[in-house]
C-alpha cells in the first residue's frame, strides 16, 4: 500500500520541485531570488508541469455528475489511502465574483429591496427550522411505531417459546425480520442515491468546508436518507437516527434556499437572489445546525457545528440566523411531539435524544471525581482510536472487495442478523434477572427468569439504542450486572464498528454514546465495589461521562460536542467535566488515529481545508505551492479560443486570469493560453459558464442577464452540447461584462500560512499569483493548499491523482 | 448640534470628492475610467488633500496616550455627535507582518517548538480563566459582606426611628452612607483611571473589534475598576457587578499573556513570543468571554459574547481556547463560592448571579402565550429606546457641562444621595406588606407592618438588585402588591438611566434585568387579574420575559444575550420565547435608536467597524473610499527621510508602503514623500518603530531581532527621544528586512463592499490601493471604512476630525 502511494507521489510530482522546495527551507526568502528575475526564466521549463494537475479535469458539473460515486471495477489499482488527494472534487466559490452584471444589479437595488432580500433570508430559516423539525418527528414517530411493532411480534415469539421450547425459531424469526427490513434500505441507498449512505456528516463537513460533492444536497438525496435510516434503526442495527438529521437539514435549506428541486424537475421561481454558492452555503450551514437542534435538543450546539464545520468568516447575522433556524427547528419537534405523546405543550423533548435531567442535588460531581473523569477520558480516547483503526481497515477491505451494490446489500443484511443473533445468544446465555417493578423497561423480556422479574441483558438489546442510552444514565443503582455490561459493551463494539461504513443511513452518534455509557456504567460499579460503595453515590454519571469519552473519542469534536452533550443533559455545572473528558479523549485519540470522519474524507480523497496552514510551513512561498502554467484569456477574446480552452479537459482550472497587454510594454506574448507570463495585467477571474452561455445564445448580440446566470445555477450546459459554427469561432467577444475586476491576488513570495488565511477566511476557490511584475504566474486553488499537511514527521505533501 | 457636524463635514472633504461619488453613483465602474488614465491625472492635484486626515495624527503611541481622556476645556466646540470619526484612535494590526525577521524566527521553529507555544497558549487561557474567577468570588464576597453590613446599619437605624419617630434621620443617615462609599468609588475613578468608568463593555466591544482604547487593558485599570464596581454596589447605586466582569477578564488577560505589567514596570520576562497585537486580542477575546462566563454561569454565553463582538475570522483552536478559559472561570467561581458558603462542591452557583432554576414542570409555558411574549418584547424594545434616548441626552448633557473631575464626583454623590432618598420615600410610603413567613428576603424591613410581616417596596430596594431580581423571577404568586411592581419600575428606571453615565464603575445588566423583571412581572399579574387568574399559573415566567425583553432593548445584543439568559435559566426549552423577546426587542428599538453601547462608542467617535459593509455601498470604489496621497518609503531610504517622515505629525498614517523603481519605466519621482504615484511597485508596509529602533541604535550597522521589537511593544520610544546627528541622516538605512514584503493589496476599482470583506475578514490595520498599472495610489484603513454608515436615508458619510 504504502508502495503504491510512493510511486504515485513521485510520478505526480517532478523531482525539480522537491528540490526547489529543500532550497527555499535553508536560503532566506528574498536572497535567491531578484526582483524579476524569480519566474521568468523559469516558468516555461516543463519541468513545471506536473502530470497529475494537467490530466484531465473534466470541467463542467454535469459531466463530473455523470462519475458516480461507485468504485471501480479494479480497486486494487485505485490507491486508496489518505497520502492522496483527488481531482474529480470542485470547490464552491464563497467570495462574490464581482462583475458588472452583479454590481449593475445591486447598484439597483435600493436600501428597501435589500430590507426584503434580508427578510427572504429569515423567511427561508424559518421553513428550514419548521420542515428539518417536521421531517425528525416523522422518523422518530414512524421508528418508534416501526421498531415498537417489531419488538412485540418478536417478544411474544419467544414467550411461547420459552414455555414450550424451540427458541431457535425465534431466534430465526427476529434475524429473518432484521435481515430483511435492513435489505430495503440498503437496497434503496446501494442502488438508488449511494452518497445517502452513512451519516452524511463527513460529506457535510465537506460541503461546508467548501468541496461540492455530487447529489449531496439533491431531494432525492433526502428521501432515500430518511427512509434509509428508518429502515435501519427498526432493522436493529447498531445505528442512530441523529447523524443523518444533519444531512437531512443541510438538504432540506438547500432545497427551499433555491426554490427548486433537480429531483423534481421544478422550479418554484421565488428565491431566485439566492441562487450562487455564497447564499446556498450559507443556508446549509443554517440547515445543518438545525438538524443537529432536532437531533439533541441543542440549539447552540447546533449553531456552533456549522461553525466548527464550515464557517470561517463569522458572521454575526448569518450567526443570528442559523441559531433562528435552530431554535424553530426544535422547538417545531418539541411541539409537535408532545402533542403526539398526548402531554400537548408540555415542551419537556427538546430533541429526539434526551439524556434526561442530571440534576445537581441528585447527580452532582464533587472536585475530588475531576482526575477519575479525565481517566475516563484517557479510556475514551484508547477505545475510540481502537474503534477507527478497526473501522480503517474494514473500510480499506470494503473499498477493495465489496465494491458491487448487490454485494453491499448482501452485506448490510448479514450484519443484522449476526446483530440478531449476538443479541439473542447474549440474552439467552444471560442470568441476569431484575425485578420488573420500578423499572421503565419498554419490553421486558421475562424469559428463564422468574415471574415479575426480566432478563436485563435484553433491555439493552430489546430496545432502539436511544432508549438504552437513557437508561443506562438513568437506572438506579444496581440494575445492571457487571457481568452483562461488560459483555454487552464488549460485543456492541464491534457490532457498531462492523456498522459503521455499511451502504445504510444511519449514524454513529448513538451507538457511542451507549458503548461509551455501558463502559461508564460498569466503571462506576467497579469504583463503588473498590470504595465499598460510599461516596459514590450514582453509576448514572460515570455512565455519561464515558459516553462523552466514547464519542470523544471517536468523532474528536470539540467545542460543539460539549455545548450539545451539556444541552443534552441541561446542567451547566456538568459542562466541566464534560469538556475535560472530551479534551482528554482527543488528545489521546489524535495520538494514535484521526477522528472517524476526517477518516473517511481522508479516504474519499477530498481536498480538505484545515483551519490552519501547518505550522512549519513558513518556509514554503505561493511560488512553490502553485499551479503553473495557468491558462489565461484576453479581455477581447476570439470565441474560437474560448470555445477551445473550454472543449479541452486538460486545461487543470475552471477559472481563468483576464490579462491585457501592457501599453508600456508591448512585446509580450500577450493572453496565450498555456504561457501566461504574458507582460500585462491582472484583470480578472471568470468562470467559463460565462463564455459557454454567451458563445451559445448568439454571440456578441445577446445581453445576457444576471438571470441567465443564475436560472442555469448550478448545472450549466456542457460545452459538448453547443454547436459552435466556424463563423462564430471567428467572432470576438468582450468579457469585461462578465469577469470580476478585482480578483484577489498575493505576490509569489507570500508565504503559504499567508496565502492559506487569505484563501481560508475568504472561501476563495481561485487565487491568482503575480510576480514582481504583477504578471499572472500562477493559481492557487483548494488542492494546492490542501496537499500540505502536518505529518508525524514534519510536513508532508499529498499526491494529486485522478479517482 | 447639528449645524456643527455639517460644517465639520463639509471642511473636512474637498466638495469634488462628493462630484466624484455621485458620478459613481450612475455610471458603471469601469466606464469612466480608462486603464492608466485614472489617477495619473489626478492624484497630484490638492483637491484630494483632506484636511482632516493631513493634521495632527501622532504617531507614537506614548505621545497619543499623553492625550488622555478627559475633555476639553471648551466641551462646546467639540462637535459631539454621531457624525464624527475621531482621528485619535488607531487600530490594532491582527494581520502578521511577515517580514524576513518574522520568517526567520517562524522557519527556524520546529514541530515540537511550536507544540510548546501551543501548550503555553493553554496554559495561558487556564490562568485567564481562574484569576477571573478568583476576581469575580473577591467582588462577590466583599460586595456582599460591606453591603449586608450597610443594611444591618440601616436596619437597625430604621427599627428603632420606626418606634420613637424622627424616620427623617434614618434617611440621612441612608443616604450619608450611599453618598460618601460612592464618593470615594467616584474619585478614584475620576483622578485616577477615568477610563475604568462605566461597564468597560463599549471599551472592549471596540479593542476586540480593533481599535486601541489607550489604557484599557493596563492592570490600574483593573484595580480601579475592581474596587470602583464594589463601592457602587454597596453604595446602593442602581447599577450591576456583571458588566465590569467583563473587562475585568479583558485586563487580566491581557496582562498574563504578555508576561509584564506597565502599571507595575515588571517584566517577567515570559510568554515573550505572543507580544504582538494578534496574540494579544485572542487572549483578550479569551478574557471577555471568562469574564461574561464568571459573571453569568454562562461559559458557551461568554465564547459567543467574544465572537460576536470580536472575531472576524473564526478559528476553531482559538474558539476551543476560549471556552476552555470560560469553563475554567465558572468552575473556579462555583467551587470558591460554594466553599465560601459552606455546602462544599455543591456547584450549583456557576456565576454572580443566577436566575435559580426554571423548571419545565413547575413554570413551564405553552404555545399560547408566545403572542404575549413577542408583545412583551415590543414593550421591552420602546422602553429601551426611550431607556437610550434619555441616557443620550444626558451624555450630551455631560459631556457639555460635567466635564471636570470634581463635578463628576459630585453628580456620581447626588445620584446616590437621590437613590436612597427615593428608595426611602417609596418604603416609607408603600403600604404593601407581606407575610414574613415563608419569604426568602435578607433583609426584612417591618417598617409600619404588622408583627410578622414586612414590607415589601423595602426588599426591592433595600437589596442588593441580583437578589430582588432573583426574588422577582421566584417569589410566589402575591408576593408583590402591582402598586409596589409599579411605582418600583418606574422610579429604577429613571435611577437606572441617570445612573449609567456616571463616572463610577458600574453595569447596567442588572438594572436593566430588575426593571425588566418587575414589570414583567406586573404585567403577569394584570393577566392573571385580566383572565380571573385561572390559566396564568406563575408570574415569574412573565418577569423572566420583562427582564429579557428590557435588557434586550437596551443593549441590543442577539444571540450571546440569548444564550446568557439561557444558561442562566438552566433551561434550553426557555431558550425559544427568550430568542423570540429579544429580537423583537432589538428590531422595534432599533426604529427609534440605536442601542446603548453602540451608542456611546458613537458619542466617543470611535471607528468601529460592522460585520458587513452597508449594503447599498456598492456604487462606491476603493478610490472613492481611499486616503490619497500617501507617503511612500524606498527600499533603501536615507535615515534622513524616514525621521523626517515620523517626526512630522501630518503624515497621515502609520505603515508606508515602500515603493521601488520600475527598471522599464523610470522616468519616475520615486518613493517621494507627499506623492506616492510613483511608477513604482509596491514592495510593503513597515511599522515606523522599526526606522527608530534602528536609527537610534548604531544605525546600519546593529543586527535587529525580533526580540528587539517584543520588548517595546506595544510602546515603542518616539523619534523626538532619539537624536540622530547630520552625519547619521546622510546614511541609508535597508528596509526590506522589516518590511512585510506581501501586503493585502486591492485595485483602485474594487467595490466597497469587497474592500470591506478583506480588511475585516483579515484583520487589516492598512490595505494598499493601487491602480492598474500596480502602482500605489492610496491606502485605506480602518476610518476611511467607518466613515460610511447606512442611516434613515441611505449611505451617510461620516466626517473626520481631531477631538
Amino acid at each position: 500500500m504504502a508502495n503504491v502511494a510512493k510511486k504515485v507521489s513521485w510520478s505526480g510530482r517532478d523531482p525539480r520541485d522537491d528540490e526547489d522546495e529543500r532550497a527555499g527551507e535553508t536560503t532566506p526568502l528574498l536572497n535567491g531570488t531578484g526582483p524579476g528575475a524569480a519566474g521568468g526564466a523559469r516558468q516555461f521549463t516543463p519541468s513545471f508541469l506536473r502530470p497529475g494537475q494537467l490530466s484531465n479535469v473534466d470541467l463542467n458539473e454535469d459531466i463530473r455528475e455523470l462519475e458516480t460515486e461507485l468504485p471501480r471495477p479494479y480497486p486494487n489499482e485505485i490507491p486508496h489511502n489518505e497520502k492522496l488527494l483527488s481531482l474529480k472534487y470542485e470547490s464552491l466559490d464563497y467570495d462574490n465574483s464581482e462583475n458588472q452584471l452583479f454590481l449593475e444589479e445591486e447598484r439597483r437595488i435600493n436600501h428597501a429591496a435589500f430590507r426584503t432580500v434580508e427578510i427572504k433570508r429569515w423567511v427561508i430559516c424559518a421553513m428550514i427550522g419548521i420542515l428539518t423539525g417536521l421531517v425528525a418527528c416523522f422518523i422518530d414517530i414512524v421508528v418508534e411505531n416501526l421498531a415498537g411493532l417489531k419488538y412485540r411480534v418478536v417478544k411474544d415469539n419467544i414467550d411461547k417459546f420459552t414455555e414450550k421450547g424451540g427458541l431457535s425459531f425465534s431466534l430465526l424469526l427476529w434475524a429473518t425480520l432484521n435481515a430483511s427490513v435492513v435489505m430495503v434500505g440498503s437496497v434503496i441507498v446501494a442502488f438508488i442515491e449511494p452518497v445517502a449512505a452513512g451519516s452524511g456528516i463527513p460529506q457535510i463537513k465537506c460541503y461546508l468546508n467548501g468541496v461540492k460533492i455530487p447529489h449531496v444536497v439533491r431531494l432525492k438525496t433526502l428521501v432515500i436518507k430518511v427512509c434509509g435510516v428508518i429502515l435501519s434503526v427498526v432493522g436493529g442495527l447498531a445505528v442512530g437516527k441523529e447523524g443523518p438529521m444533519i444531512h437531512s437539514g443541510a438538504v432540506i435549506a438547500a432545497g427551499i434556499s433555491q426554490g427548486r428541486s433537480t429531483s423534481l424537475k421544478r422550479d418554484f421561481k421565488i428565491f431566485e437572489y439566492f441562487r450562487r454558492d455564497t447564499e446556498k452555503r450559507d443556508f446549509v450551514s443554517a440547515g445543518a445546525a438545525a438538524g443537529v437542534s432536532a437531533a439533541f435538543g441543542a440549539p447552540v450546539g447546533g449553531v456552533l457545528f456549522s461553525l466548527e464545520e464550515g464557517a470561517s468568516f463569522w458572521n454575526q447575522f448569518l450567526t443570528w440566523r442559523i441559531f433562528f433556524a435552530s431554535m424553530i427547528s426544535t422547538f417545531t419537534l418539541n411541539s409537535v411531539l408532545s402533542v403526539y405523546h398526548g402531554n400537548a405543550w408540555d415542551l419537556s423533548s427538546p430533541g429526539l435524544i434526551n439524556f434526561g435531567r442530571f440534576d445537581s442535588e441528585k447527580m452532582g460531581y464533587t472536585i475530588q471525581e475531576i482526575p477519575i473523569f479525565i481517566f475516563m477520558g484517557v479510556v475514551g480516547g484508547i477505545l475510540g482510536a481502537l474503534f477507527n483503526a478497526l473501522n480503517y481497515w474494514l473500510t480499506m477491505f470494503r473499498i477493495r472487495y465489496i465494491h458491487r451494490p448487490c454485494l453491499q446489500v448482501i452485506e448490510a443484511m448479514l450484519v443484522a442478523a449476526v446483530t440478531a443473533a449476538v443479541g439473542f445468544v447474549m440474552i439467552y446465555c444471560s442470568r441476569d434477572c431484575q425485578p420488573i417493578q420500578g423499572s421503565s423497561v419498554a419490553y421486558p423480556l421475562q424469559l428463564f427468569c422468574a415471574d415479575g422479574e426480566y432478563n436485563s441483558m435484553a433491555t439493552a438489546f430489546f430496545n432502539t439504542p436511544e432508549k438504552s442510552v437513557v437508561n443506562l444514565f438513568h437506572d438506579p443503582p444496581g440494575s445492571y450486572n457487571p457481568m452483562t455490561l461488560g459483555m454487552f459493551t464488549l460485543m456492541y463494539f464491534f457490532l457498531a464498528c462492523w456498522t459503521y461504513g455499511l451502504t445504510v443511513s444511519a449514524g454513529v452518534f448513538i451507538p457511542s454514546l451507549l458503548i461509551g455509557a455501558a463502559w461508564g456504567r460498569l466503571f462506576g460499579i467497579s469504583l463503588s465495589y473498590l470504595t465499598k460503595g460510599s461516596i459514590w453515590a450514582d453509576p448514572g454519571k460515570y455512565a455519561l461521562m464515558g459516553a462523552a469519552a466514547q464519542l470523544g473519542g471517536i468523532v474528536r469534536m470539540t467545542l460543539s460536542l460539549t455545548v450539545i452533550m451539556m444541552e443534552a443533559t441541561g446542567n451547566v455545572t456538568y459542562g466541566f467535566p464534560i469538556m475535560l473528558v472530551l479534551m482528554t479523549a482527543k488528545i489521546v485519540g489524535d495520538y494514535f488515529v484521526e477522528g472517524l470522519y476526517d477518516m473517511h474524507i481522508q479516504l474519499q480523497s477530498v481536498p480538505f481545508l484545515h483551519w490552519e496552514a501547518p505550522v512549519t510551513s513558513h518556509s514554503l512561498t505561493a511560488r512553490e505551492v502553485m499551479s503553473t502554467p495557468v491558462t489565461c484569456l484576453r479581455r477581447i477574446e476570439r470565441v474560437g479560443t474560448v470555445v477551445d480552452i473550454l472543449s479541452d479537459t486538460s486545461s487543470n482550472h475552471n477559472g481563468f486570469p483576464v490579462v491585457e497587454s501592457n501599453p508600456n510594454t508591448t512585446q509580450v506574448g500577450l493572453g496565450l493560453p498555456g504561457g501566461c507570463l504574458s507582460r500585462s495585467w491582472l484583470w480578472g477571474l471568470v468562470p467559463p459558464q460565462v463564455f459557454v452561455e454567451r458563445a451559445n445564445l448568439s454571440l456578441v448580440q445577446r445581453r445576457l442577464k444576471l438571470k441567465d446566470f443564475r436560472d442555469a445555477y448550478p448545472r450549466f450546459p456542457p460545452i459538448q452540447s453547443i454547436h459552435v459554427s466556424q463563423d462564430e469561432r471567428e467572432c470576438m467577444i468582450d468579457l469585461s461584462e462578465f469577469m470580476n475586476p478585482s480578483p484577489y491576488t498575493v505576490p509569489q513570495e507570500a508565504s503559504l500560512p499567508r496565502v492559506f488565511k487569505l484563501f481560508r477566511a475568504l472561501g476563495l476557490r481561485h487565487l491568482v499569483v503575480v510576480n514582481n511584475h504583477n504578471e499572472v504566474v500562477g493559481m492557487v486553488t483548494r488542492k494546492d493548499l490542501a496537499r500540505y499537511r502536518l505529518g508525524k514527521e514534519g510536513l508532508e505533501e499529498l499526491s494529486l491523482a485522478q479517482t
